[in-house]
């Protein structure tokens, strides 16, 4: 098995720079089983998740990675993010977690679960 | 399969009483093979988190959720929380963060995965 942390890595820097700066790329990372609550909000499939992603009410921002953390599944890696986004209108970074169920297929992972939120203070 | 928001809730009712109260009682959630990174700390096996959860440097603490989300896995249940742990000698609540990954077996659930973050600020 690859080095899981390498793997979490490298996920993590795909995902949150598509997440800054193009959030339609990240749509190949899911597949019609897989699963977003973001926020409140619950969607399921590669066509809903789409929908959520390129919707979000806010364009450029600046994500930055407190903490990342992972552990092995039988079918792939749990990974664990704590971080800051920085909204271009807003002074104040906002802090979010998130977590990431990914399945290992064919040499490549794809994400079944996917649990944001952010944490008020 | 049971509603998972409902077996969700029930879990973090049970965890986070036992977290608050007496973190010897976790320890039946566990298995050989399951895995918790507290902090930046990992340990596998029931030994191991038993050891981590009864030797944590603070004594009765109350934990207040503010947020459960829940999803289903091909084996059972994954389970965002976030929320706040309130020390007894801390004037201000510690805000955290926690994934579980929960298997299903002979109608129980029980932890393979669990990651635990504390969100400073």
């Amino acid at each position: 098995m690859a080095d899981i942390n390498a793997v979490a890595r490298q996920f993590a820097e795909y995902y949150y720079g598509k997440f800054s700066a193009n959030r339609a790329d990240l749509v190949p990372l899911y597949r019609e089983q897989s699963m977003l609550t973001f926020e409140s909000s619950q969607h399921i499939g590669v066509g809903n998740i789409a929908e959520k992603y390129t919707g979000l009410p806010f364009g450029q921002v600046a994500a930055r990675i407190s903490t990342l953390d992972a552990q092995p599944t039988p079918t792939g890696i749990c990974i664990f993010v704590t971080g800051e986004l920085q909204l271009e209108d807003q002074e104040q970074p906002l802090r979010f977690c998130q977590c990431f169920n990914l399945v290992s297929e064919s040499g490549s992972y794809w994400v079944l679960n996917d649990i944001f939120r952010l944490n008020y203070g």
